[in-house]
Order: C-alpha cells, then structure tokens, then sequence
C-alpha cells in the first residue's frame, strides 16, 4: 500500500495523481447504448423483451412475464427471516425519519405594492429507479434511492431490476416493498433506462431516472438527459478517514478494508499525524486480510489506489480533505466537532471513533447515495429533494406593475428588445 | 399562425408534435469542441489566446489583454446614464431580496441514543459565469446568473464574455460590476468553458459553470460536466398565456411578442375557452406587428412554432400546461389564485392580467434562468440552491453504535459485504 507524508517536496502533484481517475466515455458503448435506445423507443415493448430475452438469457414471451406486483413483492418480504425483515424495516425506519427533516416548503410573500411573490414546491410525479442485478443487487441501494421518492410524495415509483438467468433476488424485492415501490418491471441495462425514458407500452414514461449501473447503463443515462431528469453518473466509492492516532487500528483498517471491498477501483485513504499508528494500521491490515472472503478485491483496490499519508496535524489533514472532497470521510477523532467549521467538501462525514461508514451505509439515516471522485465541491447526497422541484411564483399588482414597469422599460429597451418594453408599458397607467 | 382546438379528434397528437423539438448533438461541433478542450487543457492561456485572437477577431498579446478588474466593471457602471445606472440596482435589489428566501440552512438532531445526524450547508467556493457576446449579452442575465451566487456566499464569482472584434457592452459589464462579480476574462466559446473547468495560469478553475450559450457551448459544458457542475442545457424559450378572455388583446398579442422576439425557435402558445377572443387576439397581432423593430423573428417564431388554441374551459387549459410543463405560465385570468393548487408544471407562472412576462425577466425578484422543453416536470429555476450543496453530518454514540451495528451487520451480511459487517461488529461491545 502506497506510504506518502505530506512534507515530501511533491506530495501535491503525487497526491493530485492519486486522485486522478479518467471517466472517458467509451465510443463502442455510446454507439451501441444509441441503437438500443433508438430501437426501444421505436419498437417499445417488443424491443424490450427481445433484448432483454438476449443480454438476460431470459425467455419471456411478453412483458407480462417481466412484470411484478406489490403482491410478489411482499411474498418476497414474507419469505425472508424475521431478523432479516426486521433489519430491513429499522434501517428503512431510520432513512424515512432522517429524509422527512429535507421536505422543501412552499412560500411567498407580498412587497409593499401588494405584489406577491413565491416559490412553489411540488413533487414528481413518476419516477424510475435502477437497480443492477445479480452479485451487485443491492436492498440497501433500493432503500437509498425509493425511500426520498416516496418521502418527496412523488405519485408513482417504478423500479427495474435485471434477473440474469431468471433468478430474482428476494432481499431486494423485498426492499421495494417496504421502501413503497409501486410496480417492478425485471429488465436492465440500456434497453431498460430507454424504457422508462420514452415509455413503452407497458412501462409508463418516469420524469427522472436515479440509481447506479454500469457502463451501458450510465451511457443510456448520459443520453435521455433531457428527456428525463438524472441523478449523478457516480464514480468508483471512495473512503477519506483523518485519524488522531487513538482509534482501535483494527477499526480503521476495517473501515479502509469495507471501501476497498466494493471493487478493484475502489479507494481508500488514511491521513495521520503520526508514522507509529499508520506502521500499526499497516500490522492490523496484514493480520485480518487473510480473514477476508472479499480479499483478492481488497488487495487490488488498496494496492492500486490506496494510500496511507503520514499528515503535520490535524489542520492539514482537514485542508487536504477538503481537497479531495471525499464521497466519505471519516473523523475519527476525540472532538470531532471542533474540526466541523473547516471542512468544506465532503459528501457524508462520520464523526468519531464509534462511526463506521457502514453504519451509515446502512441504517443510520442518511442516504448513502454520494457525490464521487471530488465532485463534493458542488453536489450534494440524493435526497428528497432531488425528488421536488420548484415553480417561481409572481402576481403583479397595479401599483405594482406601475413601478416594475418602468424599471423593465428602461432594461428591455438597453437589451434592444422592444416587445418586452411594450408589454411592460401597455401596462402602465395612461 | 396555427390554430387549434382541444376538441379536435387529434388534438393530443397535434399539440405533441407542436412541442417536439429535437436537440440532437451535431458530432462536427462535439468534434470540433473536444478538440477545443484538450488543447486548452494542455496548453492553457497560450491555446486560450489563440483561440480567441482567431474566433473573436482580437489580437490581444497575452491573458493581460483580455482581462478586466473590478475597477474597469466600475468605470463601465459610471458610463451609463443615470436612468439606466438606477433600474439596474433597482433591478439587483429586487433580485437579490427574492434570493435571500431561497438560503438554505444547516440542520442537526439527535436521536435517542444520542447519535447525532444533521445537514451540513455550504457554498461552493468558486464558479464560473458564461455570458454570450455580441446581440444576445444581456446585462439581466449577469444579474440572474451572478445574484444567486453572490447570495450563497459563493467565495468568487469570475465572469467570461465573448467581445467579439473587441467591443465591449458597458451595460453587461455594469451588471457584473453591480452583481459583485470578481473579475471578468474577455473570452468565449468553448476555449472560455474550458479555461474555467481545468483552469489555466490566468483563469482560476471553478467548481461550476452556469450561463447559456451557443451550440460550442452547450456542447463543452456537456463535456466538462463532472470535472464541474454545470446548470441545465437550455433549449429554446417558451411561453404559454392562459386567458379568460378578458385581458386586453393588445396586451396577450404583446406578452405573445415578447417571447417570440427572442429567436426564431422560440415558442409562443395561447389557450382560451373564446373562439372570438381569440380572433380578437389575431387582430391585435396583425395590428401590432407592423411596429416592431424585430418583426422578421416574431412573425418567423409564431409562423413556426406559435398556436392559439380553443379550449373547453380553464380546467382544461389547466391539464393542458401541465403537460406542456412550460418555462413560462402566464396566468391572465380574473381569479388566478384559484388554478395554483391544480398547476404542477411551470417553470414560473405570472399570475393575474397585470404580470408580463417582461417584468419578471427583468426586475420582479425571481430568477428568469428557467426549465425549457418539458423539463419543469423534473427541473426548477436557477436559485440561490444550484451554488450552495449539502454533506450529511452522522456522529454515532456508544449507545448508538450497539443498536445500528446489529442492523448493519445483519443487512451487510446479506449482501455479502462481509467488511462493511465486521466493522460495524468491532463497534459492538464484547
């Protein structure tokens, strides 16, 4: 694993090629992504089946052997153990409580001329959410992206998920139940975004698209923006933990070990004062990788684009973090509080030693739907209010339109647009 | 100019083709852009010098000559004549006062455990303005665009603005001067958007970019989109008046106008439950149009994409914007207070006979950056919210971490993410 300290002459441009991570869209998939969208949005349902029939090794006849109800999904929830169920129903409890404090409010008032202004907020009305299939089939993921939705009161929420080779995954159906899903149509990939993009036959039209995918499927994303709404297209996870040196080091290479396991791409970093603890970090990494299932992962991910960085103090590490604008950062600190005010970028923060990022994965509260790869500067968690949108809100009145007037006469006119004066001075007093 | 009415047979089928607007991406200029961009990247002010010497028609030495400080914004302000010095501010303040409703704030709670779990708010630190040169430099979209930013705290604001053969517009500069714009390059195109994005030894990188522009671009804000935020790509502006038949016609033909002198693409819509009204909005067209000075583009705009449309009643005309989803919803009508709650869609919506269009553009406070084509179904106005961004606060207790832990672990398990599991385990007490 790679070992730097911030007082070596160029730690800014080794750490600037750490981050480094090329997202170059790939030609060969947008034009195959293309066809695919063209081709569902001309053919619809037909089309549909057939690639899914092809990429899924599937063998429906029509979409309604693609299609599930509320009523498998709760079958689906009903043969999973108690515990599970009961685990699922905390941590969507908990997303639920958390997202509810995000709910936008309407509002508007009036100036002194009676003149009313405002903003009002209403919710989507249908949305899709993507959820990959097989191994990376995730009910935590369907909790993240449908709870918000439902919370916004968006009117309708659609769900696709892949089946390759037919085999449905009950945790996640049963994730749609309890998260509120209205309806499930079992197809992926590019074919299904374009679906739900243009409508089909049988799968209604949405008016955003939010949830993680591969390649085609970011493609096909990229594509119908526009069309239809987009969450972000998410880089590789990445973890930034800040540590005094006091936390448990079995902890912290735990922490670093549950970034790295996603995939190969994966990154973790550890910033901290002190080469004794990142050397007993290090000892604590050797021990408990044999004990991982995930440990070929682990290694390549840690290996290609981890990092432990030996940091001045504490100050520095919270400047470095905010630029690196981490999707997660972790504070295990003894006052995680005091270093708040100075960071800036990040997308969740998790503060002191008992908060695993996996807590907050999970079932803490917050989403953990994150903004990647330094993109923290200027995005935000999904959240409910990705799921409610904004309509100005403006009523004139004569006094109103008196003095508004002149003001918009005298810029319409500077702009040389002589229609936008005229409609403000036909609506002045003679 | 089109007529319609809702009870023809095809009307659905009418109306949607009447809204269809393709905004293909044409790969010459997406070529030509990326072209653009890697040899900005590379090369930084000397590619953007030349790029700008050739494409603008200047012949500036070095980024010193296209350059301007704060104190050349102010000098163009003192240029103006008081008249148009004073609706400016006016303008600004109005502006600026709408926005300030818009901040949003940071919020925490703690649960029963006493795990904390909040919102943390901040503004981006730095973002980039585009503003077109030439005919369509618009001094009230350095407002719209810079306001915002300046509201949320955003800690620099730097402005580009094609001038092209070297001819500044006073007026842009002066709103840039007024909306505490910090510097202002004279530069444009993609070579400008790319400039900001990367950075180069003159122009600061940002953090996003907002501001309409030409194919160029839309095209290298697309590309850089994920380096930077960017805001929504606009396609052609759009009116939609609903009447009750009792507005004067002088001023529907007018609000018509005003939306329709923008370019020829743009889309002007009138719904009305009167067949005579809306004859007589015809014949105030035709009595109006002779005296406009861009008479070409509005009669080019309603012949191409404009219609007056017969409705059984307003319910109707209702149903029918929001489906259209319109960027802007003029409401003349006796009682508009009552059709809010059933209008879901718009991007703004300018209640009762006395609120033009116009007055919103210019000077009633909220933004006139608005969702085009379909898009306020999902999309909202620009505002004081696209330069601030959120990061979820999680501060897990003791206590806390015994009772989320056992969710984790359970839900991890399950999707056999054994790390993410064992870290949440080590925080269990033994």
């Amino acid at each position: 694993m790679l070992r730097l300290s911030s007082s070596q002459a160029d730690f800014a441009e080794r750490l600037k090629a750490l981050l480094a991570f090329e997202t170059a869209q790939d030609p060969a998939v947008d034009a195959a992504v293309a066809a695919i969208c063209d081709d569902v949005k001309a053919r619809g349902d037909a089309a549909l089946v057939e690639y899914t029939n092809r990429f899924d090794r599937t063998d429906a006849a029509s979409m309604a052997g693609l299609t599930l109800s509320r009523d498998e999904l709760e079958a689906a929830y009903h043969r999973l153990s108690a515990n599970v169920r009961e685990a699922l129903e905390a941590a969507a409890a908990r997303v639920r409580r958390y997202h509810e404090k995000q709910l936008m409010q309407s509002w508007s008032y009036e100036d002194e001329d009676g003149t009313l202004l405002g903003q009002q907020v209403t919710a989507l009305d249908r949305v899709g959410i993507y959820v990959p299939g097989g191994k990376a089939a995730y009910p935590s993921s369907v909790l993240m992206n449908a709870l918000p939705a439902k919370v916004a009161g968006v009117g309708e929420i659609i769900m696709v998920v892949p089946t390759p080779g037919g085999e449905r995954n009950d945790l996640v159906l049963a994730a749609a139940y309890v998260a509120g899903v209205d309806k499930v149509f079992t197809v992926g990939g590019a074919q299904a975004v374009a679906a739900l993009a243009y409508g089909t036959e049988s799968v209604p039209q949405v008016d955003k698209i939010t949830g993680p995918g591969n390649a085609y499927v970011a493609a096909a994303k990229r594509r119908v923006f526009g069309v239809v709404g987009i969450d972000m297209v998410a880089g590789p996870s990445e973890i930034l933990v800040i540590c005094d040196g006091e936390t448990d080091p079995d902890w912290i290479a735990m922490d670093l070990f549950s970034q790295a396991e996603h995939d190969e791409i994966a990154q973790a970093i550890l910033l901290c004062p002190s080469a004794d603890y990142i050397a007993q970090v290090e000892a604590s990494i050797e021990k408990l990788l044999p004990s991982m299932p995930r440990r070929a992962i682990i290694e390549a991910s840690l290996g290609n684009r981890g990092a432990l960085i030996e940091v001045m103090d504490l100050a520095e590490a919270c400047a470095i973090a905010n630029y690196i604008a981490p999707e997660h950062l972790e504070l295990s600190v003894a006052e995680p509080d005091t270093w708040l005010p100075g960071l800036k970028h990040a997308g969740a923060i998790f503060m002191g030693r008992f908060t695993s990022e996996s807590l907050g994965d999970y079932c803490a509260g917050p989403n953990h739907v994150l903004p990647t790869s330094r993109t923290a500067r200027f995005a935000s968690p999904l959240g409910v209010y990705d799921f409610q949108k904004r309509t100005s809100l403006i009523r004139v009145s004569h006094a109103g339109a008196q003095k508004l007037g002149q003001i918009a006469s005298v810029l319409a006119h500077g702009e040389g647009l002589t229609a936008h004066a005229r409609a403000a001075e036909l609506r002045l007093d003679k």
